[in-house]
């Protein structure tokens, strides 16, 4: 393997001195850059585009051309496993996610297989491999999967969901059966990153984009519980470096410090908390990632210096801050406006 | 006026005894009853059937009709302040709100008029009154509005958002607009407010639907503030009784303390955090309401006396609690389970 040139973000991770805060942006090749838009039509579905390793590590690479990132994320989706479940993963255009099968029965879940990584998912093992040949040591590679919750929540709602009755309906009258499809689902997770950190990744993420949605109580026995047991089965060193793992419940600022007890590397923060306060509730056990409201990149380049600079500051000394939005970048923002935004994190962020 | 024969809900919101909890259901007039269906087809369009004082009396009343509840609410709509201001409000069907002009300038701002309540907004409180009359007393009524910051995003994106691009963008780059817009909004939800007070509401609720989307120093800045404004501009006292104020950010979980020191009686609390941290963090100051996950009315009876007897024990000793659903009541559920809520609460809230 050749060597990294720039470890700014593994660093920050692991709360290593660097000479700047690293940043990257979550969903950073996507549809806001006209050259990602130009490849997803080459490309067929997009579908099609996750599964060519070559074109899925050139809209990896995109944003590295027009910015100074200090990583590149795998381009994948978070559903990659329920449709290698065989489900049926689609995208309807402007709808989101859909599977043409769904879970709604104990023998549903009962019938579900644990892929094989390198089997049935080989396809992203494939793009990470093509992405760190290409990527030749520039950034680290992030790997990442949905959280079990997160992938139950898509497989018995059949989608996205406004009010999530079928999933939380399972839930509350069917702890068994909902209990069953998490085991199996933090089993495919954990060795699905685990693929993925052998393969090349060098740090991986957990996104759990709806456990936010759940009570406190639940959070922990259907959502946490599951992450810790995955956290707990990952290959944490790869090429003589510590594999950081990061963790992120959108709207889970509430359950910070559960989040920090799980063994976690770093938390990544939606906006909703100030992240000095989210510094000095876990600050000692993890490193943090974020927080800026995507939104911000809707407004006027010195808005977006401001914004930056009162994370920075307000996150304050010592290293453990990884610069990120709250969530995935919007598709009808400026790019330039990201050019701004990365600039601004290296210099409000030097030490 | 009739004498109150059940004050239960009054009392608790104060924190004076009561023989057991008292519980009411947001949304409690609504699609998931049939008779409420019937009305509604009668009546024409959503806003027709808000409307016609006699018909929204009726739907108002007909939940009372099926449960013990303690407290009766206007029905009505958040939004009926900015169609007062000439936007023009109206319901695609499956699509929620959407207003007919849209709010894009500084000039669209200074443009808008404060609505008189007994004007413009006179078939409110004809419905407030023919309420009153038509409830004799048999529990309070409350009045409601949408928070300034709420009733702004609609203003400004013309309906339901999925990133509230638009009005953060306003917010983020033309903040003078925006505070000039929350402004007059809260000078006229202070107005309405008391209006409904003066017809007879007994209680008001001021319902910040989308304050929870925001960063902590935004939403002290852009929804917070302005409900304080409001909360002290109202008539708080009508008929010889206290008139409680209820304060409601739907994912304001981690503001509670600030949301507390509005001078409000009560805040409303969403699912997502446990009554009894909410208790301890601002039980001194304010009586609190809420907050079983709507999706637990998708579960079996058994399910819903469980999670019932679970908050109730959860909240424990003292006065001070009015159960209530964390957000509006769902359209799909089962009515028969909002009488075994209705009747848990009853029983396992006896002091």
């Amino acid at each position: 393997m050749v060597e990294l040139q720039n470890d700014r973000f593994l660093r920050a991770l692991l709360k290593q001195p660097v000479d700047t805060t690293p940043v990257w942006v979550m969903r950073q090749a996507g549809r806001y850059l006209p050259e990602y838009k130009a490849t997803r039509a080459r490309a067929g579905s997009f579908m099609d585009l996750c599964m060519n390793a070559d074109l899925a590590c050139e809209v990896t690479l995109q944003p590295l051309e027009r910015y100074d990132l200090d990583a590149a994320i795998l381009f994948s989706d978070i559903l990659t496993i329920p449709d290698a479940m065989g489900l049926g993963l689609y995208f309807a255009e402007g709808e989101g996610p859909r599977f043409k099968k769904v879970i709604t029965s104990r023998k549903d879940v009962e019938k579900i297989a644990i892929p094989d990584p390198e089997q049935e998912l080989s396809y992203v093992m494939n793009a990470v491999r093509t992405i760190r040949r290409d990527l030749n040591g520039r950034v680290p590679l992030i790997g990442f999967s949905g959280s079990p919750w997160t992938l139950a929540t898509y497989m018995v709602e059949g989608g996205s969901s406004k009010d999530f009755a079928r999933v939380k309906g399972m839930m509350y009258d069917d702890p068994v059966s909902m209990h069953l499809l998490l085991e199996k689902l933090a089993d495919s997770v954990t060795l699905y990153l685990n693929a993925q950190i052998a393969a090349g990744a060098q740090a991986v993420m957990i996104f759990d984009t709806w456990g936010g949605l759940l009570t406190p109580k639940t959070y922990k026995e259907f959502s946490l519980d599951y992450m810790q047991r995955i956290i707990s089965g990952l290959q944490r060193e790869a090429e003589g470096r510590e594999v950081p793992v990061t963790l992120f419940t959108k709207g889970g600022g509430q359950w910070l410090e559960s989040m920090a007890d799980t063994g976690c590397t770093a938390l990544g923060l939606d906006w909703t908390i100030n992240i000095s306060e989210a510094k000095q509730r876990v600050g000692n056990k993890v490193a943090l990632q974020g927080n800026m409201d995507p939104c911000v990149l809707y407004g006027s380049p010195d808005t977006v210096r401001q914004q930056v600079n009162s994370i920075i500051s307000d996150f304050g000394e010592g290293s453990g801050h990884v610069f990120n939005l709250g969530h995935g970048i919007h598709q009808h923002i400026d790019p330039e406006n990201v050019k701004v935004l990365v600039d601004a994190v290296h210099e409000f962020g030097q030490r």
